[in-house]
């Protein structure tokens, strides 16, 4: 039952590969760059999707479904948008058996296709705001693919809204950025900054591009969800218009937000550990599995019918529980199966446990065994569940905490990153050139932009005057 | 406040345009063939995916996902199947700015690929049965497109199940024929008749295709669902064996099983009237909205107060009830929207109303108004729902009922087609050569093989002895 994996010490990437094999959360499809969501992968998705999908109606948004096809003319409408996606898009040519008058872009994104609808459905200021998100695949063509993280495919939602103006949409923009802010962090037990990026980082076509950005164990920056301040660029692109209460015809302002599966990946390498994944367990699909154990016949029955009442009580206090019956594995590689799906908790029951009417539990998170009363073991087993929930988030924010830094010069810039990694703030100024030479020197970007303006102090990389403060950190 | 609609009798696919755009459910896109749900459509695409999400999972499946793209060769490895879809697939030639060397193919449905997983997968029957369900979009060209009955994209899912014998796999395809059946009638309102297609109707690669099909006000029939029987065809295909309990290496029998948005349109053509959609209680996003009536402003708090308590019972009840207060529109626009929008129940409650403690019900279904008391309000609206539910599907039973005929002969088939039209028994010879000639003189086909062999009588087409007892339809 020892870690056959690589240590995320010695390897981390690697690592990462070894276990979302053996997570059986995901792996390549014969598609390059494609990948498969296995059950267990798929049904973590589910569970951050819907959590996802209520804190989106909560906020007033609602679903609808736009094609995937979006004419190529849409695309090159916006000039930034056009530039930032025409290398990286699928096209069909060819359907029904013909060559295709104009080529269909397979979306990437669907800015486009949502604002050509937006501009047929609003006309006046009583059809705004328009609240609309939807869940949907995107193909983005992908040199360097890595499973979750950067595939050809991914599941996203993408939130797109339209304003009277400015002020709701910049509203909008930060209230979803606050959402997948909390979605981070308390769901997915993933400590987040969060801020606004750089115009060399900004969304193609955006105003303003807000962004949570997690830090990984291997102290690599991984940005978890943007969220857009689109001003009147899309609007005037699509001519989205509408008549405002004074009478006149103005163009709406538009925002658009998303996240992705790649969500998964986040909490694979916040979390995992040289055993495997851990799963957060709100977000677990199963968080307690329960593996009896019996050699001779004539205890097979008493534990399972104890096993059985265990799990009962358990599901009927929400508890996401499973009892492991298959006949033909013998506990030990159940263990070692649960414990690299990354389940919060594991429960023991044998014959002896029965007689001392008690359970053996395990958390994932930790080293060593407890014994449970049978008496409390649904309120023990819902405490503990909240107590790997907030370690795992207080363990993830102490190692963040510990990798970020600050850096005075390049020199001590260049020493942080390449020893502990993580977060470095840093001053420069502000100039795109200062923050290309930062990237082709050092490999790492602007995560986010802490502040602009009279900062004090000197640029990093051209000894300047500053006048940004930013967070840097090379990043997936 | 009366119909603008085109009447269903004047001409039925003019009124299901009609009351399609009315009821804001879904538009055309850009892209020819291709549809915008709307968030009132999505919504009830979402009840009715959830609802069969469930079953699902109660009887044993679980989520994943596969891959948009399949490699163009991977259609072509199963004889029937590159047949019957290579003529309405959408192909991708370019990407990442480059010519692929290797088409890819946008699924038109995902056997081939997810046969190719399961090869790698399978390897004794320990794994087995393999019990997958995927939620997705798929594109098929369509010449003929209508809105969610045939469009080029639509959302589905499908069911692929791997199994050792092939009893276990037909169990499972008539297991999923039934969950189809269930959710048609449960809680689309919807009876089905359900069994077994012709060799002409079978899916392509299967060895036996069941299906349920509903009848539409028109007197046309709607495939709602197919569970199809794969045998060893694509197991072949692709290679996907396993060692049995005896050591022998043998194929799996696979079985496929799908719906899709086309049953937001059977819904519609199901139960909708001249005044637009009619929504079944158990499906419908908005089971119950209340129209609050105020001319003064010292009404508006007294009214709005009470609509927001009776609100609050009737959520708390789990009923999916709205409040529309919408202050820039009047009562009557606001009747005759959700009227259109196929809300099962409606509420209005002005000063009078107040004053005698009570509001005003009005059922989708029914003509006329009742009042109820406010003190039974809760009670009253969840009885109604269940009344509105039953007598839904007590109508279409009616209606199906009387358009079920049997034909003796060719003349009277084609008289019931051409008078009320709907189903047709009648006797054949089995042949795909009579089979076709039916189709060919009356554009009808087999909708249910009812039986096979010794049925007596004649063969409506040849005369010959006749042996097979079906049930026809003009269908969509």
């Amino acid at each position: 039952m020892s870690s056959k994996f690589t240590t995320r010490e010695a390897d981390f990437p690697r690592w990462y590969q070894e276990v979302v094999a053996a997570g059986d959360l995901a792996e390549n499809a014969p598609v390059r760059g494609c990948m498969v969501i296995k059950p267990h992968g798929y049904a973590l998705w589910e569970n951050i999707r819907d959590r996802l999908d209520q804190m989106f109606k909560e906020t007033g948004h609602v679903n609808a479904y736009f094609p995937l096809f979006i004419p190529k003319s849409f695309i090159d409408k916006e000039a930034d948008h056009v530039e930032g996606f025409a290398p990286e898009v699928a096209v069909v040519t060819h359907a029904g058996g013909k060559q295709l008058e104009e080529p269909l872009v397979v979306r990437p994104t669907s800015e486009t296709i949502i604002g050509h609808m937006y501009a047929k459905w609003i006309q006046s200021h009583r059809d705004l705001p328009v609240l609309i998100n939807q869940w949907a695949n995107v193909v983005r063509w992908e040199m360097r693919p890595r499973l979750f993280l950067r595939t050809t495919e991914f599941l996203w939602q993408e939130g797109h809204t339209a304003h009277a103006t400015a002020e709701e949409a910049e509203a909008e923009t930060l209230q979803m950025l606050e959402v997948y802010a909390r979605l981070a962090e308390d769901y997915l037990a993933i400590p987040v900054r969060k801020g606004i990026k750089s115009r060399m980082e900004t969304f193609p076509g955006a105003l303003r591009t807000y962004c949570i950005e997690g830090l990984m164990q291997d102290g690599k920056a991984l940005q978890m969800g943007t969220s857009h301040n689109l001003g009147q660029n899309f609007a005037k692109a699509f001519d989205i218009q509408f008549q405002d209460t004074d009478g006149q015809r103005k163009h709406v302002f538009t925002t658009s937000w998303g996240v992705s599966t790649r969500l998964v990946g986040a909490v694979i390498m916040a979390h995992g550990d040289d055993r495997g994944i851990v799963l957060p367990p709100r977000v677990a699909p199963v968080q307690a599995v329960l593996v009896p154990i019996f050699r001779k016949p004539e205890e097979r029955d008493a534990v399972l019918a104890a096993a059985r009442r265990a799990i009962d009580g358990l599901k009927a206090a929400g508890v996401r529980a499973k009892l492991d019956d298959r006949e033909q594995l013998k506990p030990g590689p159940k263990f070692f199966e649960w414990e690299k799906k990354g389940v919060p908790v594991r429960l023991e029951m044998g014959p002896r446990d029965l007689k001392d009417n008690q359970v053996v539990m395990v958390r994932r998170d930790q080293e060593g065994k407890n014994a449970v009363s049978l008496d409390v073991l649904t309120e023990t087993v819902l405490k503990t569940l909240e107590d790997v929930q907030s370690s795992l988030f207080e363990r993830a924010l102490e190692r963040r905490d510990a990798m970020t830094n600050k850096a005075a010069s390049m020199g001590e810039f260049e020493e942080i990153l390449d020893g502990t990694g993580g977060f470095v703030e840093a001053l420069t100024d502000g100039t795109d050139e200062s923050e290309k030479a930062v990237k082709d020197n050092t490999k790492a970007t602007i995560r986010i932009v802490l502040e602009d303006g009279d900062v004090g102090g000197e640029c990093m990389v051209t000894g300047k005057p500053a006048t940004r403060r930013a967070l840097f950190a090379r990043a997936y």
